[in-house]
């Protein structure tokens, strides 16, 4: 395995909840497999004053919180953490990026890292802009080298809507180039995503069932089973569209409806999967509650315990119309996708934490023989999350006398590989930015072209109060209007894995 | 489900090993799921005297031999021992048919059985045309009533060759209909094999790959690890050839390259297998040592042990020529075919027990992603023995950085399905004929037709004494020219279930 080249990786935002709960850990677990340079460092930046020493303590627990020590030495451990180092700067004022920049020098001079520097932008999105245009100010945006070695990685939200998102792509663009900028879209780093690729372009089976003559409708589905717990704050402001919709499942969608890449690299996939985004028919603002259905969750009992509705969360309007739930139906108008529709539902407090992609194959075009159970029609389902793998649903044999047929499943699950580690998103995200490889970071046309998309959406429901916002009780499956979304016949598929109710229908 | 008519099935050589092992089993079995009609009598026909009583007490014996009696009550059990009935005939001799007639006669009264008779042939196939010859002498193939109420289930092998086959056929047919003729092949009552076509049929996403365009090469295997054991004098006049292959093996064929019938009905299905058996390009007797290779196992150890080659085997001639394997390739000339070779091989002595069916699908047309392990190409694979089910081997991510691909397997085995009781292939055999569908029955053209394609191997075989039988050790997989027979690139699958020696390479 290639190891990337010797750099500084410097997060601002390392006294914060990502910092600690995914970053540090998903690097200590590079160490382990010692996928990390020799010669490198992370200096943590933020507003308390802590010394290197404090800051590695305070991260020594973050890698007990993740539980990752447990694979490996004492001496690694201590090795990790010996490569953390800390800055206390206030990130909005420009004059602290002096002390920042003394700091890097000295640093890099110690390290040997050849002043390769890498920004990790964990910051509140109100500061993405202010940070790059500060490091520019002192000169930190500016390779001594030449180019490649200075890289910004940014977290999402990238925007609020189509007119601030392009504001932030002008912003940052001011200061770096489209390569030096690597958009964090986390869904992009977990592996059953990645290997939507691989299942459509290393299998010769399934390319040519993959469109429109075969495929009846394809659905994604993410849902969770919590509330918005501590987020309500910021819930409140972004609403299941922008949290999931807009970023995560619009990517997924991408892969799962781009064309073959002629190479399997950043541009060449990132190019393809822009094509999908661009041809996504547009709703118009007088269709939205025709094509999308939001709801929010209402007080109810899950399990026998009571739950508190949306708009009794702590952080959140009492009067909050923002979605908790939110089920789209939409067309890609293309050569392959004409006619075939895409269905997306995500939401909060639903009956059990899943993501999957069902491709939902056409029946057979005559029906030979009758079905006991199931029925004349395939479904491929990809689970991103959680027992990662795949399921193909296919009609065999019943057993006995007689032809009849009954659908079945055949199944593969990551767990079946033994020792198999499925790495984390961030592992693998963090591992390709050292490595200069953005193809699992959203490009800026990438994400524009998703809030184009997403923002007369939000626009309709903000300038139309007769767009409804459905109820739905804590632990259904949303809103029953989601249902009339989806052509009759079929149905939305309810997965069994994890369900917070045994009573609720389900398939397995 | 449905109950066959009232009827008396007459066996034919009553005493024999097939009637103890598979035929008095089976019929329990059924009179277990109480699929066998209210009035109903099975009658014994054998030379050895014996009374009523003194058959019913073997075949008690039969049952405990089979091991179902378990499942089942000592009343049913009682109550399925009273169903059977013995005469003792010479059935070569004509005049002892009327002593016959008037037992039926007398047993029809007494069951209520409408004059439904079935005749089953279980007698060496020197006696298939005298037993009905002889029947029709006094008058029991004649229905009083008509049509439907006389059937004849005639037991493998149906003829020699091309001559003798048609010579049974037409022998057969100066007295019955050939509606009224059920031709067993054992594997057509298969539980696996009768699921290839609702595995075809019933799936949209199998039948648009299942052609020349998506698919390389189709592998059958059907190989056994025991040798000739007590069968050797039968087995010398045969060979691997008759013994698997004109029969069983190419009606697999047939329902794996057949259409889509137009209905699930006998005379529909059968129309379908019989293009397919029509459509095999003929291999001419010059060609015969190129298309075909023929092989016999040597003295050998198998796990230790060691084993007698085959012209060792009691009642085996010890300069025999006889086959115990056979590998063929050939080609179905028709539109969804052309061009595809399909690959047979079977034989005994082989390093395990099982017989499979393997499309391999073609490469994908680009290759974007390293395999790691296994190859950019799918395959199915259907196991009709033993670990019935179907296994998909395709390409998923190797987790981890990168993209690289691996082939891992996507399965469904029948024992998943919890209580599932897989019918003995005679059980099913038996019931279809009482209810009288011949659906899992050789129509008399396709046995011409399978003979027609193996006459000519058989002959050029006899009259060149220049093409080779070549010896393999065994517990090996034949000999190596067939791995020369199958294109350099793929070769055969070499599956791993049961494998008599575990340092063999196999597949799993």
């Amino acid at each position: 395995m290639e190891k990337p080249n010797s750099n500084i990786l410097v997060i601002f935002g390392a006294s914060g909840d990502l910092a600690h709960r995914k970053l540090i850990p998903a690097l200590f677990d590079l160490q382990i497999q010692n996928l990390l340079p020799d010669n490198f460092g992370i200096l943590g930046i933020g507003r308390t004053s802590l010394s290197d020493e404090s800051f590695r303590d305070k991260m020594a627990s973050a890698l007990d919180y993740a539980q990752l020590a447990k694979n490996t030495t004492p001496d690694i451990r201590t090795l990790f953490l010996n490569r953390l180092y800390y800055t206390a700067i206030d990130t909005a004022l420009v004059d602290d990026y002096q002390k920042l920049a003394v700091r890097m020098k000295e640093l890099n001079t110690e390290l040997k890292t050849e002043g390769n520097y890498i920004y990790y932008l964990a910051t509140p999105p109100s500061l993405y802009s202010v940070v790059a245009h500060n490091l520019a100010a002192v000169g930190l945006h500016k390779c001594p080298k030449g180019q490649g070695c200075r890289r910004i990685i940014i977290e999402k939200p990238f925007g609020y809507d189509l007119k601030t998102a392009k504001e932030l792509n002008d912003s940052i663009h001011s200061i770096y180039d489209e390569d030096q900028i690597y958009r964090i879209d986390h869904y992009l780093g977990k592996e059953t995503v990645q290997n939507l690729l691989v299942t459509r372009f290393s299998n010769g089976i399934f390319e040519p069932l993959w469109n429109r003559n075969y495929i009846h409708h394809i659905e994604i589905t993410s849902s969770e089973s919590i509330g918005v717990e501590s987020r309500g704050g910021y819930y409140d402001h972004a609403g299941a569209l922008r949290d999931m919709v807009q970023n995560h499942l619009l990517q997924v969608t991408g892969l799962v409806a781009m064309e073959p890449p002629a190479v399997i690299d950043a541009d060449a996939i990132r190019n393809e999967t822009l094509k999908v985004l661009q041809s996504i028919r547009p709703i118009k603002k007088e269709d939205v509650s025709k094509y999308v259905i939001r709801g929010q969750y209402t007080a109810s009992k899950i399990k026998g315990e009571a739950v508190p509705g949306y708009r009794e969360e702590a952080g959140v309007d009492p009067n909050s119309r923002t979605e908790t739930f939110v089920a789209l139906k939409f067309f890609i108008d293309n050569w392959r996708w004409s006619g075939v529709p895409f269905y997306i539902r995500t939401g909060k407090r639903l009956p059990t934490r899943v993501t999957e992609i069902v491709i939902n194959f056409r029946q057979t075009p005559h029906a030979l023989f009758p079905f006991t159970q199931g029925s004349q029609r395939n479904q491929l389902i990809i689970r991103i999350q959680p027992d990662e793998g795949i399921l193909l649903k296919f009609g065999m044999k019943v057993p006995g006398a007689g032809f009849q047929a009954e659908t079945v499943n055949m199944d593969f699950h990551y767990s079946d590989l033994s020792g198999v580690h499925l790495p984390d998103a961030y592992e693998r995200l963090l591992l390709d930015a050292m490595l200069g490889d953005a193809t699992l970071y959203s490009r800026g046309d990438a994400v524009e072209a998703n809030w184009r998309f997403i923002t007369p959406i939000l626009e309709a429901w903000n300038e139309d109060p007769s767009i409804k916002v459905f109820g739905y009780p804590a632990g259904s499956w949303g809103p029953e209007n989601a249902d009339a979304l989806i052509d009759g016949l079929w149905g939305w598929r309810y997965p069994c894995k994890n369900l917070s109710d045994n009573g609720l229908y389900c398939e397995l």
